[in-house]
């Protein structure tokens, strides 16, 4: 199966940061972004919500022919993908497989630590991935729910954010995880705040675990010398796109974006 | 004309202080609240987004043959009031009038602060109502985008709120405000810590503002001797009922609620 076209949907910015690290490692691949913005966030919502909405999105990217969808949302990953799989009957990846893939690949003593929204976590989904294929490997789990607003609010590197990182991350410390799985795509630009509260942890990102995933199950090669000639496209959908979204969008990404709406 | 029957929605859960502000003052009016949980927060979205869903919760409320719809959602208000008005052709009251008339009311030296979502604020509506009654007021307004979510979450009066409200407030203080509209519904259980830091400046909640504005307007009698032997129904709906909204709802309300399901 060749890959060409990737659709990837988020409910709102957050999935960007997966964009990111699939275009750095396959630039060549032409890339169908969504981010749900006018029904954003789906991380304090009902299992039925996130499951209609995200099927909602895998239907408007499948009209672009993809041939491959990423649910770059944790907490949709976390519920939707089996009811998404059956129904559509298509190559699709979520976020859960390839962080708790990657967390057991570079935990020493097997104590993992999982940072989500509280829907992510209250869904158990890393947790019985990781122990389906490592019985002995423990999780450690918390919920972070003012992580999302402060992201989105600019608060990276900020005093609040660290008061609020410090008592999310109590518990996990106590329990002397080597690897933290960082739940949701909003996180890794907390990466160094995170660091400050745990030195010596290692961090696992959606972004840096989906390139794996799709070298290791779909074959794609990371950064192919003669692909250099041509850069894949990248279209930019939102449901909202009268908000901030642009501009958050382009810091993350790093490159200019002509936005586009898409009426749900 | 009679009022019996009320129609109310916000977005969320915070309109339930405006509930409970209308409950106390009419017992015996029969209320019907409508949560737009699956699409909360609205403060971010665009006003396309924003009225589009005052829209649909104006018409589910409707079919319940109410007499008067209250829009209890300040970013709402400020956005789709002329809209549903001129769809509907019924008495609707937003949040916006009644806070601009009851602060002009409580201010002496005619220095207003405002706070809100950043589309409240963008919107300038009460500017606009303030300065249409009195060109001789000044308003001074400051966006606070991680109120709900510290609301949300529980962290009424905490260092994170405290630190946070400092920062949003520190203009509107230095202005030398003597009144300060809370134009969210979220925001009256940050009061005693907004207290903290404007110890001395009047504070103007919507519920309260709503009660002057329906006795004024309305001809709606506070809490009539003949009335007390029936309390009216409070019938609460939510576009989404599978989060944690019935707990921190009957928490607000101060009594328990039956959560109905609406279908939008």
């Amino acid at each position: 199966m060749s890959i060409k076209k990737v659709g990837i949907f988020d409910s709102g910015v957050g999935g960007l940061t997966v964009v990111k690290e699939v275009r750095n490692n396959f630039p060549y691949l032409d890339l169908f972004y969504l981010g749900d913005t006018a029904r954003l966030p789906y991380g304090d919502k009902s299992e039925e919500t996130i499951i209609n909405y995200s099927y909602k999105n895998a239907k408007f990217l499948l009209s672009y022919d993809i041939d491959l969808l990423i649910v770059a949302c944790n907490t949709s990953s976390s519920f939707s993908l089996p009811f998404l799989e059956k129904e559509f009957k298509f190559p699709i990846v979520g976020m859960i497989a390839p962080g708790a893939a990657l967390a057991l690949k570079k935990t020493k003593n097997k104590k993992i630590g999982l940072i989500g929204t509280r829907a992510t976590i209250r869904s158990q989904s890393y947790r019985k991935e990781i122990e389906n294929i490592d019985n002995k490997a423990e999780v450690f789990d918390a919920s972070c729910p003012l992580f999302v607003p402060l992201v989105e609010e600019g608060f990276f590197e900020d005093e609040v954010t660290e008061i609020v990182a410090k008592r999310y991350l109590k518990g996990l410390e106590e329990k002397g995880i080597d690897t933290l799985i960082l739940g949701c795509t909003h996180y890794p630009v907390l990466t160094p705040t995170l660091k400050k509260i745990l030195p010596n942890v290692e961090m696992i990102s959606s972004g840096e675990a989906t390139v794996v995933h799709l070298k290791d199950n779909f074959g794609l090669i990371i950064n192919p010398v003669q692909s250099s000639s041509k850069k894949g496209n990248l279209r930019v959908f939102a449901t909202d796109t009268g908000t901030h979204f642009k501009e958050v969008a382009e810091k993350l990404l790093g490159e200019k974006i002509e936005l586009e709406s898409a009426a749900l």
